[in-house]
């Protein structure tokens, strides 16, 4: 069996698509729609401003197409809270002129391909934990690494921008099997797909979440961007990388673009 | 023609998922949602209780996401009781606001390749059958493979935890043929597979249910945790595994939490 | 071109699903339900006497889980009557209240694989028809035979058992190609296939009907059994038969139990 | 690149498939009824008729089992007129009780496959357009070839008949790939295949029409025949043919029965 | 890593398919049809004028079969005007009367397969921004295929012709990996496919465009015809080209004609 990276997980996410019905909302009455638009806007700003949590992170994008109008997006720490944020905006008036056609459930994860001396200090830390820091050093790398992954399992989710969400998985067939390569391969191979990544810093910023035995595929990934041709390139650079030539499955991609609870109304009205 | 494994089945399983119409819910006079809420109640209590039939045991699960809100777990002796279940639900005032997008049919089972001796014994039983206890030391290794057997046969459904569930087949392809390795490779690899599980003895329980025949996939994983990155982990973890990384097929995955009856209402409240 | 087999049909077959529209049901006042009840009971009394076709059997079973809640199986001669008598059924009272999600045309089949000595008769009949029978050993056996294919064509329904009704078809794949294999080496193969359904004789019985040209699969399987244990038996043993192992390509599987027409009500009531 | 057939064009197809809301149907006065049976046998009849076109040829078809309950199949000379067919459909009042799950559009196609000489003489023709017929014996062969094709481009649809129609593809896979082998290997394998067709002479007319660019698969097939299981016993031999063994992938399958458009009321009466 | 080509995007590309509720068009009164055709009428004639954006180009086409009744192509500059065309098709009257069953988001691409001459000039440009022209003849080569990727990245839409749309992929299985070729491998067969395309000069217009990253295959291809059977010719052509028949991985067709606007009541009323 080849051995499976470590991880550490972070917040839990639920990526909640709604379909707007057109018909009914173009058929409600003004006040009805007001009402709509006002309770949705205050779970939108409830739930940006995290007060069902200690912490947390949320927002809400408009979507192109067919598959959704509105992908609303939870971080928190627990599965809980975000049971509770999905049951909560079913009891707005704004749910009523909404269906639910798909979602996506995961919890961000970082893996030690990314940094084996995190987590080699991460199992360490227990033995010395309330002990003192060490003073060489070691110990500002490890600060600089462990804000990137905090970064990474809390993330920020930027305003206003583009944004592409679409769940993969690594193949397991009989000659393309991620999961049968050794360590060491899989490490190389994330490590040249992470070069990629860098070159867009600054243009794109990555929420990679794990969905293994929580959903469908194996991760959930969702991608911000200023500018959409930036998500096209990253995506399509990427599929020449090994990683994904060989193992990436992927499945559907949603595009949209973040707005402001307060703008839900102008949204709802074309 | 490979060797099939001798097997033991154990209780039937129904895993019934409901999504609630919310919009129906919201709209529905006070009145109506507490004889609903009663009704629902009444029936998760009785079929908790397992009042329906001799032995067996329920439980039902918040579960996140569009694929449903609810799931409603029955095990019991006969697929005749499973039915009932089924239909006794539809007879509830709840059952109104509800529609069953999915569902999933199996046997709990073990195989002999969890434990020859067992199997042996069983079947040297039948000609021993009256006869006297054997008084060496093997009868008691006999009496603890039987208890766990047992255990696994007759699941209990743990309090208030978190559950993943999904359907799994083995691969038929030419190059990731299950079904014709030999027997002892096959137990050899599910061997391996089973020391996994065993490194998250008391974190994770798990409920291996056969669907051959019965459902679409080949068995039904129902598997309980008191933390959800535990039940991602060792789905995580066995995907590196041969059993797994080559021969694994893998379904749907619903993730919820277990609830007490009572919470019904605070549950559909949101 | 690898030798088709030889091949005789009998009766056309049709699979008919229904599910309840469980909501309506409850919401009806009595007076229809009775109705729909009697209405019900009638169509299916009437086709289980086969009063609408010079022979054929019928069956009504209540299927587990969210697939469909009846399913009706007519056998009649010819695709006319299956057809009429799906249409029938639409002019019943208990048809307002099902959908029909599913259903299978099939047409049941043996192959010269089962008994080349029936299938060159067959062929050799035609010359002596009206001629004097012949008066050595063969004979007998062939009326063995005769009278076994007979019960392939024609079947019985058993009384008050358990099904599980699934369509199947052979792989075509590079290396897993049925209809490539040689004729011998396919009859082989079924012959072996055939050993394993001969040691659950009288525990199961089998009805396989090709859907070639008809659906979607290339044969509908109907398994009846007195224990579903036994059903998920022999389909899980036979897996691992080198003909399923290596060719066989399987589509949803439904799971129920045969009931008296009159015993409607009572399962609709739940 | 393998070299590509030439091809010649006939009529467009479209086979519209419509569901008939039998709820509907049950619960419409006789006097709607009736209207639609009305209307739907003067668009059934004008169609069949022709009076849309200067050529081509339309049918109605019932069809067993979910997947519908009609199927009207028009040949046109145009698309557009098979659009204006389509349109005109719904503005009956027999269209208010029908839904159209699904449909497909084709184009009748003959290939240079099929004869070489009539492709060439094709081509050549166009220089000798209005010139002396040749008085050579190669003129009846072109004759009996042209009428044989003129049949193939603008098909008669045979009376009550039965029916059975499916799309299917050439395969792409790595050692399975229609589209790479030379053009030599594919008349081959075709002429191979269209001896099976002509076994069944007489008893089976088959109407192949090209979707590529039009519909999702490649072809659509569409079968007529006296008795069935000529239908069954066709299809199945050809699928041990190389062309259909190693490069067929077949759609669904949908098996019905022409009749005159005047028996609709009786069918829609079951 | 395969080295990944240059891209250039131009215009962002909405399809946006409707069906026609016929049974609420039929239904409704004459007024509320005027008036729905009258503000669907505006609504595709200021999209076509483009006066929600400084450029761009949109066009409705008829489409055949159940999959969709209207196409409605929207190319804009930014992802941005494509939502707001879209939703602000759901505050017209008319669509009271459509669904959306699909959609497909894109954006025009050209890549230096086409001409690495190009993207070498629009690297360097960058230093020569300002600078005086080049006087020599590469200038004028430049012009020509300046203007021929202009066409490629800003298309016009054809008048009243024929149009194909398909979504697409390229494969990357073990054997048939598309990702993994050289770029001087893909170059070629790219070069070769473009061969086929020119054959077709005058007769099919394709617009190609990238949906990696935006939508659920790597690119959307819309082909324009006068004579649909070019449309099917060229697209079989090319399926045996190795670049297709090799890598080719071909989602849903949907074929249609364009109309002008104020044929949008004729084509309801059929």
């Amino acid at each position: 069996m080849a051995k499976p990276p470590r991880t550490e997980e972070g917040w839990y996410a639920l990526h909640d698509f709604r379909t707007v019905d057109w018909d009914a909302w173009r058929a409600a009455p003004e006040r009805e729609r007001e009402a709509a638009v006002e309770e949705g806007v205050a779970y939108l700003e409830e739930h940006e401003r995290v007060v069902d949590a200690e912490e947390g992170a949320s927002a809400v994008f408009s979507v192109l197409g067919h598959k959704a109008d509105l992908m609303i997006v939870h971080f928190r720490p627990t599965l809980d809270a975000l049971s509770a944020a999905e049951r909560r905006f079913e009891s707005t008036a704004l749910a009523e002129f909404t269906d639910q056609p798909t979602s996506y459930v995961s919890v961000t994860e970082v893996s030690d391909y990314v940094s084996d001396s995190y987590f080699d200090s991460e199992v360490s830390e227990t033995p010395r934990e309330g002990g003192e820091a060490a003073d060489d050093g070691e110990e500002e790398t490890d600060e600089g690494i462990r804000r990137y992954i905090e970064g990474k399992l809390k993330p920020d989710i930027p305003d206003t921008e583009y944004v592409s969400f679409y769940p993969m998985s690594r193949k397991r067939e009989a000659e393309q099997n991620w999961y049968t390569l050794e360590y060491e391969e899989r490490s190389d191979l994330l490590s040249a797909h992470g070069e990629i990544g860098r070159e867009y810093a600054g243009k794109i910023k990555q929420v990679i979440a794990s969905s293994v035995g929580l959903d469908d595929y194996e991760w959930g990934v969702t991608l911000f961007g200023g500018d959409p041709a930036d998500i096209k390139d990253i995506v399509y650079e990427m599929r020449f990388d090994e990683a994904s030539a060989e193992y990436g499955e992927f499945g559907p991609f949603y595009v949209g673009r973040r707005f402001p609870p307060t703008d839900l109304g102008a949204y709802l009205d074309g």
